[in-house]
């Protein structure tokens, strides 16, 4: 018999099918391999191929839009919205619109194009997050701006156009309903509990033991009680905090280990999959509070998404997550320390 | 500059990219074509390859399970969801989840492997909208059951896993998220102006006429003001309406012509793509209301969805909904009348 479970911060339901689970080898998928072939305007040397970078980390002090960077952020070349101008809202009779305004920034992770994210050195990871920081804290100071979004497409099959390891930021004017959804979630949890509802699942999780797959110091990773697709994975700081960017040096170290151990994880079970990561943090206006709790979804692109879910919002997910998260537990892989 | 749309009914922003618009020979996809190759259990003669049949159309009076049908509605041989037994709804801590139960069920569309639905002739397109309201009436009977949604997935890049053209149902004991805004929204809507906000978007899209692409004494075909996807296209009885299911035989032949109309545009200016339609139709609490209107909404499967999507919930379309508008108006196409 299938199960029918709720999302318990957005109240969204999926169901997930028990009695012919999906296990790995079952999905059909192309391989996320590193070709290498064609020119890449992410790579060393070609700098002057990119609009010019917004920020790089260059140790040796070499000059901007120059090689010697380990990392660099650059406008994206088309990006979803235009950073200059004014929102204007206005109304079209019944209709609602405001000038497409926002930042679409890209973070190339490494000048080396044959490394992927999860084959970095930590220390190298570590410093994506900076990266993201930086990014957030600049961007906060944009009164137009009222959520930051982080995320990255992992292969052709997650959406990625450039094979060049990297990541994505966009700034929004509005707070997508998504994100809505899950704060108001949380809130509500709050005022009737006068408890995170993310601290209260990560006790949860602790005690049962059985959606776990890794934790340290910092983070558990695991999968969550009510996941759209197989294999997703939930990286969630153990201390409460609201907000990616007010992290301490300490946690990232933490996260850039378990982020690297998970995506080792789904490279070996899933066999180098194709996915997608975004990071869930507070809403601009209110970032440093009781009630939300900042997190990372990664969602190895496995299945398809077909009119049931389109026509819904209710996902099918062939794998549950205690099946799942016992594949990526087994999973053995060393991650060196930074 | 890209602008911002929301969605006057749930409120859902999306990006419509204004300035670099894509055409439709800018969307890199695979055309779906009928193959016919191997075993095709959905075909005349092969009735007993599926779970014994729930209803089929048979002109000549032939007995169940064997050749002679127009139409035939199967269970699906792999259900999301299993028709026997009770909700049991319990939690888990902080979890909530109850027994997968629901109905998922296959429409087969015609005997013939060779026809899609946009070529099959209008009268069994009728037939096929005659099959969902026959279905729906005897499932409401179900207690069980909150919601009823019909959808089509056409061509393995929208979800179909057999090619045989079919349409599926699935009964859900709870109301799915995304529906349950469309109903919210509308009613908040008619709440504070005591009108129909589908039947006031009819009214002002017939005046501006920009993203109409044409209609019948029925119904209404236009882009939306504010799509997810490139093409997106929606389908609205003129007068109105709440529930599918209420619909008039007149009301169905119109439908069944403005819909032939529609995939025949498609196929011609998209060049044979995949997509996906869903029908949403009032929830079954209280199918009878001022409020709610329903609709038709065609999905073709033209672009990747991403982490962007994915963290927000907020969809990137690269195709203003006026200029998908005018190729499909333009498109000429003949339907014959049922």
């Amino acid at each position: 018999m299938p199960e029918l479970r709720k999302d318990p911060v957005t109240g969204r339901w999926v169901i997930i099918a028990n009695d012919r689970a999906k296990r790995p080898n079952d999905f059909v998928r192309d391989k996320v391999e590193i070709r290498a072939t064609g020119f890449c305007p992410f790579c060393f040397g070609n700098e002057s191929k990119t609009p010019p970078e917004i920020m790089a980390y260059r140790a040796d002090g070499s000059a901007r839009n120059t090689p010697g960077w380990s990392l660099r952020v650059v406008p994206n070349k088309f990006p979803a919205l235009g950073i200059e101008g004014t929102l204007n809202r206005q109304g079209e009779g019944i209709y609602d619109k405001m000038n497409g305004i926002g930042a679409h920034e890209v973070i190339i992770e490494t000048p080396d194009h044959r490394l992927t994210l999860a084959n970095l050195p930590t220390q190298q990871i570590e410093n994506v997050f900076w990266a993201f920081r930086d990014r957030i804290i600049d961007l906060k100071k944009d009164r137009r701006f009222r959520y930051i979004l982080i995320f990255k497409n992992h292969g052709e099959a997650a959406g990625a156009s450039l094979e060049h390891t990297h990541s994505q930021l966009i700034a929004l004017p509005v707070v997508p309903k998504r994100v809505w959804e899950e704060v108001e979630g949380a809130k509500e949890y709050y005022t009737f509990k006068e408890r995170c509802i993310f601290c209260d699942m990560i006790r949860q999780e602790a005690e049962s033991g059985v959606r776990l797959i890794a934790d340290n110091e910092g983070f558990v990773a695991m999968a969550p009680f009510a996941p759209r697709f197989p294999f997703e994975i939930v990286i969630i700081p153990k201390v409460h905090q609201s907000a990616f960017e007010e992290s301490l040096k300490y946690e990232f170290e933490q996260l850039a280990m378990i982020l690297k151990d998970m995506l080792q994880r789904l490279d070996r079970v899933l066999e180098k999959p194709a996915y997608n990561f975004i990071i869930h943090t507070s809403p601009v206006p209110d970032t440093s509070n009781d009630y939300y709790h900042w997190h990372m979804e990664i969602m190895p692109k496995l299945t398809k998404v077909a009119g049931f879910e389109w026509g819904t919002g209710f996902y099918i997910n062939p794998t549950p997550p205690e099946e799942s998260a016992k594949f990526l537990r087994e999973a053995a892989v060393t991650v060196e320390t930074v």
